[in-house]
């Protein structure tokens, strides 16, 4: 045992509709003594993304559903403080799955060591140069294959992933609309990261904002958010339109079954294609993406914003910052000082 | 002016759910004397299918509607009996959009003329030989991607391009589940066409018949049908699952906008890829299907009927057996004797 107090969020009950804080429990225990092989890596900062909502329900996704009583399962970084493993000396930094704590214990396997570039700030690991520089990268390049000239639509354009995926597709010659939630964000993908157009979801109709801005109709969609989004695009695609489905955060508090989009049947008629994928799988091309990206970054092509809420006991209600549209960026937990 | 006399079905009104007789009116007109470069084709047999049903709405389609006042459209086979085109010499058989008529007069453009094998039958032309078989083909093989020992699954597989889909996808070393809407048809798929397994989704759980059948998950679905079928397939799909989607008949008749598939998300959790195709993309590639098609047909590894309907005068009606499941097999009309 050391005297090192480990806070955690274990999971309490599942969630109906929204996180609450009361789905989860605030635990704290005295941080037990390293075995042979083992580290503990105090944990800086933890990722809150919209795909936590799915682990937090029973039955299956991409990831086993996180067990009652268990910490919390969430991405994010650490240093190694102590260690009795040769492979992760004091002071390295790792990324993975370090849960909903100060502290985690762990024998390095599932865990990536990464050295900081003095030129990047630590929390752009848990962005542009992590998981969701990656999810931008592939799902626009690899599933959208946009080509210069095509009209590409992002939902949840201000988000963490949507924000990237219209400044990759400018960088490849797309006209790009984005949808977003406020007058700001609108403001932001405009007038900061170069869109040719905004769109806010919360006061003009979708439909006929992309009848106007898309007089020639959408080749790519990169789909963040589900609903009635997806289906005013779908009734606007064009022939051998590409929709890349990352995610549909308008469904993931959902109490109730949720009809797929009415507008299904131009999927057929526009011969489209519909692409579901997981950043997971592409883990051995990293490279590709950071190369990529660190080089767009460093010519100052890809703005980013990172939204970090100081404290790890605001993780549970942070996260819902997710869902009601108020984060300003890539949302970040920090958990303590880098 | 000739003495011969052209029936003909024009659209009269749109539907509103299924086809009424009373959406079409019969016309008869003598057949007008042709211009220099016209042919005269005599009709032969129509081909009903449940895309025409599309084709009768306003809107937006693969193919403009059919125009209120316009003969109705249909895919056909006739034969040249007056010609002043010397590409299209009197005898010469002919495909194409003849319409719903006893006679149609055409330039030539749109018609591919052909030869009838004598071993086949003419309506095999309408068929297996014919935008059925290549629908099949292109669609489980270009979209689908079958490889030996995956789970494929057909609904609509007791029709004309169902049947040939499970057909095609064993001769690929698939294990071949269909669904179908009366004992009669899955019996045929098993004890005839050498299906895995059928489900009658009029008598059977779909979702408990598919889980008890593919207990490894399915890995492409060729779709013809849509609605709570789709459901159940999206709910098993395994990763990397491939859904082909050919159409969506349960929708067509549709009187109001028809929610998308409720399992939409599982698309995104196993990475699944759906896709839209529709066959006239592929007739620069007629000749790869039908050189496979009719090695298979004879070598007796692909069976084929067709349900012929005598009498232009029963189009309207008949059309409808696409939609009630009573068709036997591909839905030709006979419009005069070969």
């Amino acid at each position: 045992m050391t005297t090192k107090v480990n806070r955690q969020w274990c999971l309490a009950t599942r969630p109906v509709g929204a996180i609450a804080e009361s789905n989860f429990e605030w635990k704290q225990e005295l941080v037990p003594s390293l075995e042979e092989g083992q580290i503990l890596v105090r944990n800086i900062y933890l990722s809150l993304d919209p795909t936590n909502r799915g682990w937090l329900n029973e039955g299956e996704n991409y990831l086993p559903p996180v067990a009652i009583g268990e910490v919390m399962r969430g991405f994010g970084i650490g240093i190694v403080e102590q260690s009795r493993n040769t492979n992760f000396p004091e002071g390295t930094l790792v990324q993975g799955f370090l849960g909903w704590q100060d502290y985690a214990i762990a024998d390095g396997t599932d865990l990536n060591q990464f050295q900081k570039d003095p030129f990047v700030p630590l929390t752009a690991y848990l962005g542009l140069f992590g998981f969701i520089g990656m999810t931008a990268y592939f799902g626009l390049l690899d599933i959208g294959k946009p080509k210069a000239g095509e009209m590409l639509v992002v939902s949840g354009a201000a988000g963490a992933v949507g924000s990237l995926v219209g400044q990759i597709g400018k960088i490849k010659g797309c006209r790009v609309i984005g949808i977003a939630g406020s007058e700001e964000k609108c403001h932001w993908l405009k007038d900061e990261l170069g869109f040719d157009a905004a769109i806010n979801y919360k006061t003009e109709s979708v439909l006929e904002s992309l009848q106007q801005h898309c007089p020639n109709g959408i080749d790519i969609y990169f789909e963040n958010v589900g609903g009635e989004i997806l289906d005013a695009v779908l009734s606007l695609i064009n022939l051998r339109a590409r929709i890349v489905l990352c995610g549909l955060i308008s469904q993931y508090n959902a109490t109730e079954p949720v009809p797929g989009p009415y507008n299904f049947i131009n999927i057929v008629t526009q011969r489209a294609k519909l692409e579901g994928f997981i950043v997971l799988d592409y883990f051995d091309r990293a490279q590709e993406a950071l190369a990529d990206l660190g080089e767009w970054y460093a010519q100052g092509k890809i703005q980013y914003r990172v939204d970090v809420i100081d404290g790890l006991e605001n993780a549970p209600s942070a996260i819902n910052k997710l869902f009601d549209g108020t984060n300003q960026g890539k949302l970040i937990i920090k958990v303590s000082e880098e």
